[in-house]
C-alpha cells in the first residue's frame, strides 16, 4: 500500500514555516510497510483542500491529513474531505459536550464558533484527542472502487504525534500485513559523506533488504539502517549483522554503534574511567564547553574551561607564558599545547583541551589563513598537538574544531 | 497569478531529508507577486512525476520545478514534463559539447549516461548553469487554452538559487505587471509570541496592505513586514510607518528594527562605547560565549571568560570566595552576582556577566527547583542581578538564561 500526506495551512505556504508533521509521519509509516509516494502542502481554501484531497484518492491508497481541524473560519478540513469523497457531515452531540466541558474545566467561555469542531465526516470513527480540542478522525471507505483510508489529525506536533501513535497505528496494524523491524545507528566523526559512502557501499549494497541512509551534518555523518521482516528477530539479525560489517570497515572513524553523540560518547568513557576534563578555548570561543555541558549530567566530569578570546586572558587563565605568545604567535603549535597542559593544571583534571585558531572570514595572513586551527590534549604524561586546515565560513570551521576536539579525546580514551 | 513548487527526489519522502529549496522559492515569487498556492513533493517514479505535473498544470499558472535534472536512472523529470505536455524531447549538441568540455576541464572521463543532461523539451529556452552540469529550462506554454510557465531547475541550492535569480527572475519580470515592495524585520526579547501578538494585533491589522508574520524562537521574537506596491517609495512608506508605530508599542522589548540580532546588537552597542565584556557561566556552559563569539569581529569587545561548573573553578576563576558559596549556596543571588564582579575584575572589561542556575532535568529541589537562574551584570559601579525562573528542558532552560544575559547588558548599553 502507498499512501500521502497533506499538511494544511495557508503559513506553511510561507518562506518562515514547513511542514515537520511530515517526517515523524513517514517514520512510522515506513514501520508499517507503508512506502509515502507524495507529500503535498495546501493553504486554507476550500477549493485547494478539496484539490489536494481528490488528487490524493486518485492516486495512493492512505490520505494522512495533518491541520485545519480547528475553531476558526480558515479550517476547512473536514468540509473539503466531504465535497472531496461527496459525504454529508453531521455535528456530533457528545463532542460539544466535550468541548463545553473541556472550556468549563479551563475556565474559559466557549464561543459558539468552537462547535465546527464537532463536525464528523458520515461513516468517520472519532479519534479522541486529550490533548487538545479537536477530536481526529479516521475513515475507512471506497473511492472509485477501491478501498481508501483517510485519516484527519490536528496539526500541532503533540497533539498530532501521540494521536497517530494511539490510534491510527493500532488500526493500520490491523489492516496491513504483519511485519516487524528492526534499526540501528552509527555514527562517525571527521569524515565526509562521499568518503563514507565510498567506503561502505560494497558493503551495504550487498544487504538489499536493510534499508541504509547516509546523513552528514558537516563533517559528522550518521548511517542508518532500517529492516522489515514478518518476524523481529530475523530484521534484528541482518541490521546486527551489516552494522558489524560496517563498523569493521569504518573503525578508524566510527565513535558510536548505537546512535549516540559525540559529547554523549566522551561523557560515557569520561565517567566509565572516573575521569574529568577542562578546556581552553580561543577560536571556538566556548562551543567545546556548551556541547558538553548541553548533555545533562555532564558535571561529573567536565569540571569547566576558559574562553581565551585575548592573549592576556590566554596568560590570566591558562598560564602559557607572553613570551610564548609573542615568539610563535596566539596561533600555534605551541600556543595550543599550553593551553592544554595550563588549563589542565589550574582546573586539576584529568585532561586539559586548549584550541587556538583563525575563524574568519577576517585575520587570515598568507602564513597562516583562515581556517588554520591548533587542536591539543594533555593528560599530564602526554600531549597531543594537531593541524588542521578547515574549509568554509566561520560556523563551519569553528564546529569542525569542536568535533575534532571532542573526537581527539574520545581516541584518547579508547 | 499562482503557483506550486515540486520538489523532486525520493530522498525528500523519507524521514530524514526535507525540501527547502521552496522555502527560497516561496519568497522570490512573493516579492515578485505569485503566490504560492500548493508545493508538491514527489519521489523519482516517472508515473508520480507525470501525475505530479498534471495535476499542477491543470490547477496553477506557474509551475516551478526543482531536482531530477542529473544523469542518473532517477533523473525523470525531463521526460515527465514531456510526457505531462505531451511535447516531444531533442538532444541539444551544444549542450552535449559543453558537457564534454566541462569533464575535460576537471580531468574526469565523461560517460555516455550524462549526455541525458542534454536533453531538452521542445519550445523550452535552456537556462546556463554555470555552477553544474545540468541544465535547467524555461517553457512558456499553453496546457488547456491557458498560459503557463514551466521552470525545471537543479536541485542543489548552490545551482538553483543563483540560476532563479539570475534567469528566472527577469524573465517572470518581464511577463508579470510591474511591483515594488519593502521588506523590514523587528526582533523583541524575552517576550512570548502570544503576548506580542496580543500587544501588536490591533495595530497591524490597520495595515491590511502590510503583510506581518510573526516568527517566535523560543523567547525570542521576529515580526517580518512586507508590501507590495506599483512603485517602491509607496511601499516603503507604508512599513516605515507600520514599523515605528510597532517599535513604539513594543519599546519595553524591541531590540532590533533592521533584523539584527541579539548578539549583533549588544556588540554593536560595546563597540560604539569602546566597552569590553567578559563572562562566568555555570549553567549555560559556555553558551554566551559561544553565542558572542559566533559573530565575526566579536574578539574587539569580547575578551574572554570562564566557564565555572564546579564550585573550585568558581573561586580560581573568578574569585568567588569558598565561604559565599558554603552560606548561599551554588545557584544564588550572591554567587551570581560574585560572579559577574569577579570576572569583571580578573578580565580588566568594562562589563562583567554572572550566570547561575538549574538547567536540569536533575539538580531541583523544592526551594531551588530546575529553571531557576540567577543573571547578573556588573560596571564595577553598579551590580543588577536577576532572579528567573524558566520552563521546559535544559536546552530552552539554557537558552533563556543566555537570551535574558545578553537583553541585560543591552539594556544597560542602551
Amino acid at each position: 500500500m502507498n499512501s500521502e500526506i497533506i499538511a494544511i495551512g495557508s503559513e506553511l505556504l510561507t518562506p518562515w514555516r514547513q511542514d515537520t508533521n511530515s517526517l515523524y509521519i513517514t517514520e512510522k509509516l515506513t514501520e508499517l510497510g507503508v512506502s509515502v509516494a507524495f507529500k503535498t502542502i495546501a493553504g486554507d481554501r476550500r477549493k485547494h483542500l478539496v484539490s489536494a484531497v481528490r488528487t490524493a484518492l486518485q492516486r495512493v491508497d492512505i490520505v494522512v491529513i495533518t491541520g485545519g481541524l480547528g475553531p476558526t473560519e480558515d479550517d476547512l478540513t473536514r468540509e473539503a474531505v466531504a465535497e472531496a469523497l461527496n459525504i454529508g457531515i453531521k455535528r456530533d452531540p457528545d463532542i460539544i459536550a466535550h468541548l463545553y466541558a473541556r472550556a468549563a474545566a479551563r475556565r474559559m467561555t466557549m464561543t459558539r464558533n468552537n462547535e465546527k469542531q464537532a463536525d464528523v465526516l458520515d461513516g468517520a470513527t472519532i479519534l479522541a484527542n486529550p490533548r487538545g480540542s479537536a477530536p481526529g478522525q479516521w475513515l475507512d471507505t471506497v473511492y472509485g472502487d477501491h478501498r481508501k483510508l483517510i485519516m484527519l489529525l490536528p496539526g500541532p506536533p503533540g497533539e498530532m504525534k501521540p494521536l497517530f501513535d494511539e490510534q491510527c497505528r493500532p488500526r493500520l496494524e490491523g489492516i496491513l500485513p504483519k511485519r516487524a523491524f528492526a534499526r540501528r545507528t552509527l555514527k562517525a566523526a571527521m569524515i565526509g559523506e562521499s568518503a563514507a559512502d565510498a567506503r561502505i557501499a560494497p558493503i551495504y549494497t550487498q544487504y538489499q533488504d536493510v534499508e541504509t541512509t547516509i546523513l552528514a551534518h558537516m563533517c559528522d555523518i550518521q548511517i542508518d539502517l532500517f529492516c522489515a521482516k514478518p518476524f523481529a528477530s530475523l530484521a534484528q539479525t541482518r541490521v546486527d549483522e551489516l552494522a558489524e560489517r560496517l563498523e569493521e570497515e569504518l573503525d578508524d572513524v566510527l565513535y558510536s554503534s548505537q546512535g549516540e553523540s559525540l559529547e554523549q560518547i566522551v561523557l560515557y568513557y569520561l565517567g566509565m574511567r572516573g575521569a574529568t576534563i577542562s578546556v581552553a578555548e580561543s577560536c571556538t570561543g566556548g562551543l567545546v564547553a556548551e556541547r558538553l555541558t548541553s548533555i545533562s549530567g555532564s558535571s561529573r566530569s567536565f569540571m569547566g574551561g576558559a574562553v581565551v578570546y585575548s592573549d592576556q586572558l590566554k596568560t590570566e587563565f591558562a598560564g602559557v607564558s607572553p613570551a610564548l605568545i609573542e615568539r610563535h604567535g596566539a596561533v600555534s603549535r605551541e600556543v595550543a599545547t599550553a593551553l592544554a597542559e595550563g588549563i589542565r593544571l589550574r582546573c586539576e583534571t584529568t585532561f586539559g583541551v586548549g584550541i587556538t585558531g583563525i575563524a574568519g572570514p577576517g585575520g587570515g595572513t598568507e602564513e597562516k589563513p583562515v581556517g588554520l586551527v591548533y587542536i591539543s590534549v594533555s593528560d599530564g604524561e602526554y600531549t597531543e598537538t594537531v593541524e588542521k586546515r578547515f574549509s568554509g565560513d566561520r560556523e563551519r570551521i569553528r564546529f569542525f574544531a569542536s568535533h575534532q576536539a571532542l573526537d581527539l579525546v574520545r581516541r584518547r580514551l579508547m
